[in-house]
């Protein structure tokens, strides 16, 4: 059985470093002159008074975290951010409805980036920036779901990054956790301000920069604007934000060593390949049919390709281009690439690229094994064997991907969807993208969706960002047992 | 290296077979006084000289059918009855164009059903007949290859049928095949006559009535009717029609078994438990919209309801309704429908019952694990644990068959068609069922795919039916070496 007093502990502290990050808005309530400062004040106060208690009153408890602590610490952290993250939200009155709060918050904190805003431009500065806040804190997070805490857990072959992180290994969790963390979160820190300091020297100005720099290294892609990207018509603009969501879907463990000048060694990696090989391939396909379908020319269409390809399979969702106003193809084409996602080990979400990896490599080696019976056909990555458990793994991932994904279209349609909009927002939300297909395009949003719809795709948000089993293994009673 | 004469030599045994079924169109050409009998006689002349010239030029080549042959034969087989059976269509004139007649006549041997034609009551009784029997040939052809060729092959999982099925265990292939396809087809026979003589004793004559029983025990769903079954409008007839999809979809097997009274080993089968148990959430589901969400009464809800998803489940494809005019949410129901498929070993296409059912249990099972990471935990069927390997070959191939399908609805948008269509069209065909979504429903035919669609779509019907690999297997370089 899980230990509650130790989840309580821990999501105390969790709760009090939220609370102190809602009065980050305070100050640039301050600057701008508006006057919703107090109000962040006491969400902030709200936040972190309701974690103080919780950390105080469970100050007994032991801080062995078992991995079944995990699973209620990791799925019940997200909810709680998510609830109480909505604060800033109703206080000032910004988003009207609970749901809606709700909806918008866990979307920031899952790294979504799915609206039910029909105007973002008359929120303040405050609340926007708050809004940008959730999904950098969402991703920080995901850095050290999935790099740390899910290899130890052994979620849907995450194993396999287990060696490959760089830190002390781990014996406990806990020393690993804190090491690890630091110098990953550095990186995700120094890339921020990179982008930030890129943007600003282009046509943003200082807190566009810095918000879009927030959502863009968290995969999120809230925009400070209703047009998203499409609000700035600047090249600069489009490119530096491809470069960043690019960044951004690379496994941070490469990066850091990246950083570190061992090239070789991010070129060895063959999901990073592979990641390259989907942008360059998709890229291509949709730039030859923009260019041949449309009147933009060689360089827009290779330029609007590009971002919306890498928008979508790191599963940040900025758009430039409504993808649903291309031809009918290259829609179904983005739609398709809705079910790859970033790398395994960055913040993007969806299935990852080394599962799919895994997938093509064992469907082909099946087809070895059927014409050599006898022979013992592995799957290879990085050259070396995987081992047969991990394939099982990340074949019932998958799986289970589509099966939630084919029974929450069907709960979608009888919420009264129509075909379209049904596939296109389970898709968008399961796989943390944010813009879908149908009605919840990029040029639309999730406004519309009934309250009922809200809550589901909210609730498929949290499944998607946490792999699927660390949610999903919450409801089976054996968990709770013994 | 497969041995080409070995194949040509079999592949001319059942050409012959094919010509002299060709002939049985003769009396009922001579029956209804239509002038083209001497079409049939031609064809089916040209077939079995074909076949018997590479019969007799291959007399000197061995008959030990090696496995890498086993996939040759059962593929080119396929091929070839479909080439050769266009002839009646071609000679008659009944189809105008090579690749309408070629579609049309891979659609009946895959027991597909999807067809191009506008004005099926036009065509002769004739060649109604040969259309309906190239789907009961295919029928045959799916029982032996499913329960006896397959499980030796050892593909996607089939080889846990190779102990159940009557007759005598194997040493070489061929005994078995002759003896087990001999009590296999007898109950196929049976029930085809039993169906033939209730659809006559109701408002069908006898034509329609052979026709239809050929096409339902085949999972085919040809219909005589430019409406299909929604023709008749008769209970009687929509019951009857049901009884006999629903039997075709049970593992010939388990039929036998029945056959001789051994019910308790019928309901033992967990395969055909879960069989019912879709049949009937499905069911329930949508009679419950169609009795809310029309004026249809309970009754006619509910014989609707079951009509259309034991047509779809069993992949016939027959309809007594349009489901395109449902209320959203059922039409998107029958489309996740169309991902089932019949049991394993009966004539229905898709994935199979026994695929999906191994998919749910290894995801609970996979749930389980992670709770008890040292446990062995395996997946049972008939309450016997069912070994990885087979676990792993079911999982790839319903990966497969995912990632084909995806692969395909992306070309079939670039081949001009729209989501729905694109979608549809693919998930019909590579599941053998005949009517979709979009522009290709069961009040639509594919008449207006472009050409290359109808290629591309013919070749799905192929891949679909001979459980995919069979077919890809041919495109590795691998299967070609030594």
């Amino acid at each position: 059985m899980p230990n509650p007093k130790t989840a309580l502990r821990i999501l105390g502290i969790l709760l009090m470093v939220e609370g102190f990050c809602m009065w980050l808005a305070v100050p640039v309530a301050l600057i701008y002159g508006e006057n919703d400062a107090p109000h962040f004040i006491l969400a902030g106060a709200i936040t972190a008074f309701t974690g103080f208690l919780s950390f105080f009153s469970t100050r007994k408890a032991k801080l062995e975290v078992t991995k079944r602590d995990g699973y209620v610490i990791v799925t019940s952290g997200w909810l709680a951010f998510s609830f109480f993250g909505t604060l800033p939200f109703v206080l000032t009155g910004s988003i009207p409805g609970f749901t809606n709060a709700f909806f918008e918050t866990i979307s920031g904190f899952t790294t979504t980036g799915a609206s039910v805003l029909n105007n973002i431009e008359e929120l303040s500065h405050g609340v926007l920036f708050w809004r940008s806040l959730t999904q950098w804190l969402g991703g920080m997070g995901i850095i050290v779901l999935t790099l740390v805490i899910l290899p130890v857990l052994g979620i849907g072959g995450m194993q396999l990054f287990a060696a490959e992180v760089p830190g002390p290994m781990p014996d406990k969790l806990h020393p690993r956790v804190k090491e690890t963390a630091k110098r990953l979160w550095s990186i995700y820190v120094i890339f921020t301000l990179a982008e930030v300091l890129l943007l600003w020297i282009g046509p943003m100005d200082l807190f566009d920069a810095v918000c879009h720099a927030l959502t863009t290294m968290a995969t999120g892609g809230y925009s400070t604007k209703q047009s998203s990207i499409a609000y700035w018509d600047s090249p600069y603009v489009h490119y530096v934000i491809t470069v960043f969501m690019f960044l951004a879907g690379v496994n941070f463990t490469l990066s850091y060593f990246g950083f570190h000048l061992r090239f070789r060694k991010v070129w060895q990696n063959e999901e990073f390949r592979y990641y390259l090989g989907f942008i360059f391939v998709f890229t291509l396909l949709i730039a030859a049919g923009l260019f041949f379908s449309s009147n933009r020319g060689a360089e827009e269409s290779f330029r609007t390709a590009l971002f919306q390809v890498v928008s979508i399979i790191t599963t940040t969702g900025y758009a430039t281009d409504d993808y649903l106003l291309w031809m009918p193809a290259l829609t179904t084409v983005i739609f398709v690439l809705m079910f790859f996602g970033g790398s395994a080990g960055s913040t993007g979400g969806g299935p990852k690229i080394m599962r799919i990896m895994i997938l093509i490599k064992n469907s082909t080696q099946e087809l070895k094994r059927l014409i050599h019976p006898n022979a013992v056909i592995p799957v290879r990555m990085n050259k070396i064997a995987v081992d047969n458990v991990v394939v099982t793994n990340v074949l019932a991932f998958l799986a289970f991907y589509v099966v939630i994904a084919v029974v929450s279209m069907v709960v979608m349609s009888l919420l009264g969807n129509d075909f379209e909009t049904s596939i296109g927002a389970v898709a968008a939300t399961l796989g943390n993208i944010g813009p879908g297909i149908g009605n919840v395009g990029p040029a639309a949003n999730f406004n519309d969706i009934a309250v009922a719809g809200k809550w589901f795709l909210s609730f498929l948000m949290l499944v998607g960002r946490l792999e699927l089993f660390t949610v999903l293994v919450l409801f089976s009673p054996a968990f709770w047992k013994d």
